[in-house]
């Protein structure tokens, strides 16, 4: 079983969500509803409102709430991506023109709150106080997390627990929060499948995040809709500056700092030194085993989980995150 | 009884909700915490926890959950102001340095997700699914408001209905939820209460930003803590404006209209030919006489509510409106 075989299982539902993304978009202000399809056509796997789906199934949970809820973090999941977009100044997302550079940065703000509203709208219909908490904890946690990042952009001295703090409220928890919400459809999930789901929605989205930052510096351009070296630009500190910073000569060191700290954006010479820095210290290996043991922990929390079709899924889901445009 | 004293009936209640405010501003981000308590800090005169207070205490609400609920609001409508002046570039506010002027965009934008995400925490801990209804379909209808506004920038066309439509979206329904929420704060509020309470914030408010709107042609720059002319160099059509497009000369119309499609600063020169014309043709009171008529509604709206020290201080509060800085 592949990943496209979790989403022919899940068919008529998945294209329920899409069903529900679009129906909430529905507003009397025209422009609104033209942006947000703009986003929301410009496709995105949807993996999250996904794993809302696979974790309800599961646990034997309502498969319309899930539907539901899915749609919610996916609206939670944009609105973050569009003020990032305007934050990063990024110009291209999935390929296309960003909404930001189509429609302007203050449309977009605006756009974003709608969908951040517009979430909490369904989830107040929704009613059940345990996923109100769970996503309402998140999106804090979140933006407290953006806050952070933003805080220790173009700071050399950022730590690996830094780092990881940084990914965990950046994509992890909201990841953990789809796998515990789909249980929360459930009628009676016990505590224990509960924080097993979460654990195991944690570390996919550690590991989802570990290899997006991977892949910033050594995917392939074209498949992946967007440039490289994106996150030196920004002075990101993600997983492969750490861990290049960490074995490089005092000298490489060096200008690698300045890169980083000088807030200005670095030439082809300067990614193709770093790039090639990367290659020499096998940098992708080491990264890459950082993502491999969160996805250790994933299959390990996914082990108390009732096996069947469904949990067969999540470990699809698993090894498509590792192994995703790689 | 004047808006002191209706402050002063209040005190050590008006002093908790500075407290609530604080209280949930801390972060293990230590700039949330500290952008936070700039914007906080800055004064504002909590109009609407004071609303949310008294329409509690007329209906015999909990006063320990009107505090919560009045700085929810205040999260929220802090939250619109901070991406409001992201949008109109603001370099003011409340007589000093906007945020975003002296934190950057990115943070501001970031710390008002995180007021918005904060505020929608708080509600789902108080739990109650009325209160909860209101605001989240407040902000929604909020966030189409505000694309509404910027998709009418820099048109001279602009209808009343148009205007009346921002408005009661940016500042109506917020005020409007205030009043109705302060009463679900109480036992069994009847639809009646709750609808009375709805109209009477609801028309306070319309009056409240005609009168912002007024006061941007016509106030004095230095008790307002702002400059004069910013809604014409936004290119907003407000009141004031669509009063003077309705009764000036064609020749006078033709210039106005250039001013406000040309999407650049207006002069000094151009500011004087506006504010000169709006004194020919009366704006003032043309544009007084529409605010008046919404504060009657309010005052009619009253008429049903518990007479006593608290609907007293409701009117105090419509007085106030009308009349500050004037």
């Amino acid at each position: 079983m592949n990943i496209a075989d979790v989403y022919a299982l899940l068919k008529p539902q998945v294209a329920e969500i899409e069903q529900e993304i679009q129906s909430n978009l529905t507003s009397r202000v025209r422009r609104v509803q033209e942006v947000g399809e703009y986003i929301f056509q410009s496709g995105g796997k949807r993996i999250r409102p996904l794993l809302v789906l696979l974790t309800s199934k599961l646990c034997g949970g309502d498969e319309r709430r899930a539907i539901k809820i899915g749609g919610i973090i996916e609206y939670i999941h944009t609105a973050t991506l569009l003020h990032d977009d305007v934050i990063d100044e990024a110009c291209v997302r999935r390929g296309r023109d960003s909404a930001n550079f189509k429609f302007g940065n203050e449309m977009v703000i605006l756009v974003g709150d709608y969908l951040y509203s517009k979430a909490f709208q369904v989830l107040v219909a929704d009613g059940d106080p345990r996923v109100q908490k769970t996503l309402s904890d998140v999106t804090t946690l979140m933006s407290e997390g953006e806050v952070f990042q933003l805080v220790k952009s173009f700071d050399f001295s950022v730590t690996l627990e830094d780092y990881f703090q940084i990914i965990e409220h950046k994509t992890a928890i909201l990841i953990a929060a789809c796998a515990k919400c789909g249980g929360y459809t459930a009628p009676d999930l016990s505590e224990e499948m509960a924080d097993a789901l979460w654990d195991f929605g944690y570390n996919i989205g550690m590991a989802f995040q570990l290899i997006d930052d991977i892949l910033d510096y050594m995917g392939d351009a074209s498949t992946l809709g967007k440039t490289i070296g994106t996150d030196l630009k920004e002075g990101k500190m993600t997983i492969p500056v750490i861990k290049l910073r960490d074995l490089a000569s005092e000298e490489e060191k060096d200008r690698l700092e300045k890169l980083i700290e000088q807030q200005m954006i670095p030439t082809a010479e300067d990614l193709s030194f770093v790039i090639g820095l990367m290659d020499t210290y096998d940098i992708r290996r080491h990264s890459m085993d950082v993502a491999y043991s969160f996805l250790d922990k994933a299959r390990k929390a996914a082990e108390v989980l009732p096996a069947g079709i469904y949990r067969d899924c999540l470990h699809v889901v698993a090894d498509y995150v590792i192994n995703r445009q790689l």
